[in-house]
């Protein structure tokens, strides 16, 4: 098993990235090529008394895909970005899976030119696996990848959404619900009032509306189904509402010898505050659809959520997601629905 | 001043919206109107010792719009609804300002049938005040009054939630941006990219993009837009967050004694906490654009975040909000934007 490390273009520098690989590779079976600057990557593992080889091997390109750069032109110029020739050595079978915490539009359209989608997909989602409560990961899918949907593009995000929780959460027969502003049949927007219709309509284990308050606390459903627009503000807002807690404790915690007493004794709890609700533990979200194995990590992933994305990379290979997505669809479609 | 309380349809019992009512008439100088049965009232208002008078008195009604209500219907058929009849009150001067925790859609409804909208507002938003660490409310606009919109209803939620924050939270000249899945110019979907441009054009001072993720903890600008369905999913995501940060510390302090010790020293941190993030502090949201001044409350509303919402409602009625709007909107058309 071989995963790719786009090293370049995320709000992160190399050398966090490149020793999240390393450890990646220390970790489990899986080989590193690391696809960046090859002077940079280079300088970071002989720091890091590293060796260059075939667990740990890279493929040296020369330009950058930028967090700012337009999606479809960075892809059509830059074709010697890690971004795009990682893609083709995805592509050309290479390697099994590859992993960027780069510009995410540029992935998506990278990867559609690229490898194409699966047979029957209209359109790929990124599926985010946000922790709960429960201790089991809800799923939310698409976080980005599709920012003007149709309605019939739920269906597909439904899908996927419910076979990689099958598949690599271990849920059977997962329960689904559309992400809307009220509960009741008949909330929503348009967009969404039409994907209700649709969902209901298809064999999927759809369970109607849900809001965002209560997804992490009570874990209503296994997959939660929107856009990629407002999956991708209820992402960001979600971790918001989590950094909004924890920064101010740490800010009061620090300005009161009392407290800093008290957060002492508690240091347990706020270990299981960190290990639960932080992205490291849940970075790695793949982009479902597309004929090859992509998982976008977090733009300010630390060499932990590296870790973790390169985890989700091998996951989705090792079970052969694609291919059960493909089976889905097929039985899908051929059931008429 | 006189506020209309309305204190059925909401997922707070009758009696709590009651209590806070009455301890805003105590707290304050304003004149409480409760909307709703006027048995479950007067038997309330005595078992807390209260007298009916002009201080607090009832607006007897038999019919209630539910939160499962389909909004336009609701207030088409529930004539002698609360929500209904409280509206026709606020239309005919018996009250300054309207407050509901019920049903979001048809208090939005009802106010667009009964009051009418603003001159040169094409769409109602509401604003909520969200908490910052920095002390100082963002306002968000829509969350939730208008979940289908046209690029140039952001127009109107931008001017409106300026001189909300400059009428009543004291911000000149307040920056304003769009609520997107990035930060760069371009990104968003087709709305919000032509919402973009819109705001570009206008007076106002737009800032371009932003992501909800450091809004709290950074807030970058004053006023936050988007549209209604997206807003609402924001609002509720960041409330998720919070509540999923807050009831993990709670269940593991309660799980260990040396966890509890801890708390308790830091019992002064965890005030903050409450006082700073919760939405009893900041509940009460105005719906900006109809004529006649309209707060919406948590739909589960305690006493607390009650007395915040009519306090809301007095402060626009004192400002002369809805003037100040109709001002600003006729300053920005003739100056041809």
């Amino acid at each position: 098993m071989r995963i790719l490390l786009d090293v370049m273009g995320s709000d992160s520098p190399p050398e966090e990235l490149i020793k999240g690989g390393v450890a990646a590779a220390h970790e489990t079976d899986v080989d590193i090529l690391f696809a960046g600057n090859v002077q940079t990557i280079r300088a970071v593992l002989t720091r890091i008394h590293e060796q260059e080889g075939s667990h740990l091997s890279i493929l040296p390109t020369t330009q950058t895909v930028t967090m700012a750069d337009p999606p479809v032109q960075a892809v059509r110029n830059k074709r010697d970005s890690s971004l795009v020739k990682g893609l083709l050595a995805l592509r050309d079978k290479q390697v099994d899976g590859f992993v960027s915490p780069g510009n995410t539009g540029a992935v998506v359209a990278g990867s559609i030119f690229t490898l194409g989608r699966l047979p029957g997909i209209l359109r790929p989602g990124i599926a985010a696996s946000l922790p709960t409560l429960s201790g089991q990961e809800i799923v939310v899918i698409d976080v980005g990848a599709t920012v003007d949907c149709d309605p019939k593009h739920f269906e597909g995000f439904a899908m996927m959404g419910a076979t990689y929780a099958t598949a690599l959460k271990g849920i059977d027969e997962p329960k689904i619900a559309l992400l809307s502003n009220g509960e009741e049949r008949g909330k929503g927007n348009k967009l969404n009032y039409r994907a209700y219709e649709r969902l209901e309509a298809s064999s999927l284990r759809f369970m109607g509306n849900v809001e965002g308050h209560h997804l992490l606390t009570e874990r209503p459903v296994d997959v939660v189904v929107c856009d990629g627009f407002v999956g991708n503000v209820y992402l960001k807002a979600v971790e918001g509402g989590i950094s909004a807690v924890t920064d101010l404790l740490r800010r009061n915690i620090n300005a009161s010898a009392r407290a800093k007493v008290g957060a002492i004794l508690m240091q347990p709890v706020f270990s299981v505050l960190r290990e639960t609700l932080s992205y490291q533990r849940h970075g790695g979200a793949p982009l479902l659809g597309v004929n090859g194995v992509v998982v976008i990590a977090h733009g300010r992933s630390d060499a932990r959520a590296i870790q973790t994305a390169i985890s989700a990379a091998r996951c989705a290979a090792t079970a052969d997601l694609n291919k059960l997505i493909t089976k889905e669809m097929e039985r899908e479609n051929a059931s008429g629905s």
